[in-house]
């Protein structure tokens, strides 16, 4: 868990690959993060984004399984090894360019897949801004609760039914209740959101009963996607209570395709530290690594195209923007901590949701809920439309990058869905 | 669903397997549920228990592959066959007997291993004699929240932390704050509870966006098991608002091995009714059917012995008994309607947890939270100790099975677990 940068990160390192070079490329040779494609036999491979291009791994003789979770399982060490291997080759004036040339496959033509086998995920509850926005929701008098500042908040959502970026996904029928009505009724969804999150992936797993104490756990951790909770308020608040949310968030959720590795991320960490006035971190989830480097600056943008704009050739409007050092309570590493301080046991592939991460400004919000202040404040649209929820046809776009002076920006891709009716 | 019952549940049919003939043995003819063991050569290997053996169904012809997922994906029209063909051929008097002896184990000396990969976990809350108990620990002003008779309530739980039966269940650590702390504390957890449910699994999945309706849920359905969601109730009740329980129950839960299929509960088929007052279902969780044969009539049994009865040679003490018809609010086929209606998919192997299955006698609660009234009335034991919570050492075992008049009584084994330090 430190600042420390090698060879993989030097900002003068240029790729064979040109489109790697161009200035504001997601997927520079600094980058190198790991994503699934469907192979011409309709399996799914192994590659890594350079450009607008993907190197198959098989193809290129650097991976023997296409097991993507078997990747992800190896130690840290290994993991390290094998980005230098790939960002060497893949470097101007490397030797391999000859023998790995044939290994390209063009990004445009590709259908991605999930990145890996999700066994069990996890959502949390990050950002402060979002609790106290969302809290202030569904119970006025309450909106912060008493264990927020303790407890890295968490809950169990359903892994079968996270997609990969350009989704179309179906709104959902589900019960709500009218607050002045006597009975609930099982309608389509009229309060459909979006959550702005990152999915952070496990690497190597831990035995059930082993915890993973702070100094570990960035070990532990393997990358990072934009990942959007689609969610169902007017579900939501019928049957949140008291378990939790439950189908309003599990019809779907959409994660980007590609995975930024922790090595990756290294020249974008950034300090850790609690606002005045808050408690510390109970010692289970404190470390001087975690206060010195621990968070990770990532700047987030939410952007929304409806089919009007679409039709009228309007480009997407941004609807949000703000940075994950400004939004999130907590590191993935104190996750990471809490998530096994009982012994739970996490596996290769699993996947932690940030929860939504909203800033503190109010064009911070990472969901319509709180940017339309439940419906109070409709956002204008260039088309003279409004969104207080989203509609059919509407597709909602997740976009992330890490800059910084000194280092070569680096992009997550997108996280892309489209509403259908 | 009917209750038609097949020749395969015909009373006077007895095994060539002799222990299976034997009066009040779980694993008669009628039953012949399915399990996964530890083969000779390490791998899995799906069984059907008989009596005291397990029929390793690739060594007698019956399986093509070891994958058990595979095997519960099945139509329901092609298991059923493969139940009537295991019925024959373990029927006294069968030709089959000489060419499947040899595939027979014993039951004592197999390594029982989970039934199937377990992709996603659901845990329902359909006792509302427990709703209403707990709810009454955690909102004395509030027990019974008004979703309760209109939602089939339920969360996502963790899927690895599932372990068979035989489990050393680790007392895990985690926050508590008492009421008049400043502060909460990290610290193993002191009031470790056992939560009495059915486990559901599912057959055959659904694709996403396409919603099972009443008529088509129980098809969907493979077969029930026994499943202890322990619980870490001061844990629980610092983290579980607003988002449900989450480490206080992911360390560990435990299933029993045997998976009992809906063909072999058909005889055991109950009407499902609303009490006298309260709302009827709506309509997609309603069907002539559900009502008519919905429910199901499965005795429930909870035991405890402490190390010291043990050592001591007394055995398990019944804590509780109470049956599925006296507790469940809901059917399985409405789970599996409202789990879906949002158009979320399942999976073969897929969970359905019942929730802790309490009935409304005060003997017939199935946690000690609620049998001790949460520390107040401390339950007596033989040797003098008393129980609100769990000690180490402790061994808690689940028990079930269904018995009728015209009949022949079959067993769901246990699912045991014992508490270490």
């Amino acid at each position: 868990m430190t600042l420390h940068t090698d060879a993989t990160h030097d900002p003068a390192l240029r790729s064979w690959v040109d489109s790697a070079n161009v200035a504001g490329c997601d997927f520079p040779i600094q980058n190198l993060p790991f994503g699934r494609f469907r192979a011409a036999d309709g399996g799914a491979r192994i590659g890594v984004a350079i450009g607008d291009q993907i190197l198959d791994l098989r193809a290129a003789g650097l991976a023997g399984s296409d097991d993507m979770n078997a990747l992800m399982a190896m130690p840290p060490a290994q993991r390290r090894a094998l980005r230098e291997r790939i960002s060497q080759g893949l470097a101007a004036g490397s030797a391999q360019q000859a023998a790995w040339a044939p290994a390209l496959v063009a990004r445009a033509q590709a259908e991605m897949l999930l990145p890996c086998r999700i066994g069990d995920y996890t959502d949390f509850y990050t950002s402060v801004h979002h609790a106290t926005n969302v809290g202030r929701q569904f119970r006025p008098d309450n909106p912060l609760l008493p264990n927020y500042k303790w407890v890295p908040i968490g809950y169990h959502g359903r892994a079968s039914s996270i997609g990969v970026s350009g989704a179309r996904v179906k709104r959902p029928m589900g019960q709500r209740k009218a607050p002045d009505a006597a009975a609930p009724v099982l309608a389509p969804c009229e309060r459909l959101d979006y959550e702005l999150e990152l999915g952070w992936f496990i690497g190597q797993g831990n035995a059930q009963g082993a915890p993973i104490a702070m100094g570990e756990a960035e070990q532990h951790l393997f990358g990072v996607a934009l990942f959007n909770d689609w969610s169902a308020r007017d579900i939501q608040g019928w049957e949140y209570q008291p378990l939790g949310p439950f189908l309003s968030k599990n019809f779907a959720s959409t994660l980007s395709p590609w995975v930024v590795t922790m090595e990756a991320l290294a020249p974008f960490r950034a300090p850790f530290a609690r606002p005045e006035g808050d408690p510390q971190p109970l010692p289970y989830l404190d470390s001087a690594e975690n206060r010195a480097h621990g968070a990770f600056s990532i700047t987030l943008e939410v952007l929304l195209q409806t089919a009007r704009m679409r039709a009228e050739g309007i480009a997407p409007v941004v609807l949000s923007r703000t940075d994950t050092t400004r939004a999130a309570y907590w590191t993935p590493a104190q996750l990471v901590a809490h998530h096994t301080v009982n012994g739970c046991n996490l596996q290769s592939g699993d996947l932690f949701g940030s929860g939504t991460l909203s800033g503190p400004g109010e064009t911070e919000a990472g969901s319509l809920l709180e940017l339309a202040a439940a419906g109070q404040r409709p956002v204008p649209l260039p088309t003279g439309e409004r969104r207080s929820f989203l509609e059919d046809g509407d597709t909602l776009t997740l976009r992330g990058w890490c800059e910084r002076a000194g280092a070569v920006r680096i992009g997550l891709g997108e996280a892309s869905g489209t509403v259908v009716g």
